[in-house]
């Protein structure tokens, strides 16, 4: 590993770690309202592939983060699916506290 | 550039394309409530230093794409930010209209 690969290191836990305040916000209010379906599938098809180009270039900086990424925009994708399949359009949601 | 790059160039266009959905649905909305403040400065700063790594690694796919999702991400810090300095805390926001 050289020294550009600690730069890339920085940022991939820069943008790893992003997603954790996210992640615990979400789980909190259990809303991804704001959020757009079609955004957290192409994330996910997107940190998909760059787990392999990492793996591929044998950069970890690249693979390692965007596998945690790809985890953490699981669980947001995750709440945002089930408020779409259990109140389709509606911005308040259900009372009814979900399954878990 | 290599066969390598190609798969990190779609890659980088999955996940750059990936916010445009975004944005389109925060234009629209003007709500960005969902979204955590500090996931959103943390990927600001982490693509400042993924377009650094990429310049250095003279890798377009990583420099470009996170260029494109640096600004792309920049609009919805921005609308956040307006919702955090004008009305705190309040997930209805203000009916005044915005400056623009």
């Amino acid at each position: 590993m050289d020294a550009i690969e600690y730069i890339g290191l920085v940022a991939s836990s820069l943008a790893t770690l992003a997603f954790l305040p996210q992640v615990v916000k979400t789980w909190r209010s259990r809303s991804a309202n704001d959020f757009s379906l079609a955004t957290l599938l192409m994330l996910e098809a997107g940190t998909s592939l760059w787990i392999f180009y990492g793996a591929l270039r044998d950069a970890p900086a690249i693979w390692l983060g965007n596998g945690i990424t790809f985890m953490l925009a699981g669980f947001i994708l995750s709440v945002k699916m089930k408020t779409v399949l259990l109140s389709t359009g509606s911005p308040t949601g259900r009372s009814k506290p979900s399954v878990r």
